[in-house]
């Protein structure tokens, strides 16, 4: 049912209704129409109605969108309708603090553990999440299943980090470490560049635009 | 010198080449060709002239770059040669590691305080920044020229929050929220939704593209 060659910009929008359609269902909207979905996700109703009918419509003429079918069906195109198990490599502050947000487990992402090569943080613990030696990694990767590696490794440590994960049969990569991995081209990544982001702010404060 | 009209996917890729830069500098190179510069960016040489004559070119024909004068260049086109103080908003576990990352300060970002409505956390320190209450906000944004917030609050206070500090003058928002803000057109939000960017990984890996 999923239509290949869905352009980025749908994909970058899907999560965001994925979003608005969970928040309307849990204050208990059961039905919307294009018009109303269009208000919330500050865009036009045609252009909701285009995005969705890239993965085959799921409106009905007169009577609008099924909040929780249309949700499901979202979920399902992200992928989230499995689970997945990730490991975060890198306890520091901000691995810690990804880590400890219980949030990602309701949309199936299931942190199961945490790595680092400092021997002083190994053995803690996070959100009943244990921090565990490098050397058991590779190890830990077949036996639970793990599909997603969150990385919050220091700038040096990203590529090689990054590259010994690949080796053990990680494709997705989930990367905050601030630099640009160097990957097989079967490898998703999708970077999460702190600093990269508040200065585009800062640009477009100085610019006004 | 800073031409208007510069489509976004150059300034996206602004960041990146400071940062390419600036590790340039530091491991002693002083000057690029624009296809040693491409070859590390992942672009074409052709791209990246095309980029850099948005901003009045810097390149000379049979040198090549400058990597130096390059860098202070999308520096002051970034808007990094004047400092930025910022605050942030929220001192859960991502607010803290946020404020505990001392590198933003390299790039003119300075973090000179962290609000947080929790009367449990206020007066703890982050990397020697206080956590403040709320109602001391108003007076340490005007006190302090604070231009930037870094929104770390949780999903159902972001906007209200957003908006409170609207009315106090800030105009960029570093989001942080799972929520998208809406504020008049003057502002401006760069939205770092941590969950969104994981959905689109998991997008990606379940349709591998």
């Amino acid at each position: 049912m999923v239509e290949k060659k869905i352009s980025s910009a749908v994909i970058k929008r899907l999560p965001r209704y994925f979003r608005y359609l969970r928040d309307l269902l849990d204050q208990g909207v059961n039905r919307i129409s294009s018009e109303e979905l269009s208000r919330l996700m500050h865009a036009t109703a045609s252009q909701v109605r285009q995005d969705l009918n890239n993965f085959g419509g799921f409106g009905q003429q007169g009577y609008g969108y099924n909040v929780e079918y249309l949700k499901d069906e979202i979920a399902k195109i992200l992928g989230l309708d499995t689970p997945h198990n990730m490991i975060m490599v890198g306890a520091g502050n901000l691995g810690r603090a990804i880590a400890g947000y219980d949030k990602f487990d309701n949309r199936s992402f299931h942190i199961k553990g945490i790595f680092d090569s400092n021997p002083d943080v190994v053995g803690q613990e996070v959100r009943g999440i244990r921090i565990m030696p490098m050397d058991e990694i590779e190890s830990f990767i077949r036996e639970n299943n793990i599909s997603i590696v969150g990385l919050t490794v220091p700038k040096d440590q990203g590529r090689p980090v990054a590259e010994m994960l690949y080796g053990y049969g990680i494709r997705a990569f989930w990367n905050f470490a601030h630099v640009d991995l160097s990957l097989p081209e079967d490898a998703h990544v999708e970077n999460v560049h702190l600093s990269d982001s508040l200065m585009q702010l800062s640009y477009r404060l100085k610019n006004n635009l």
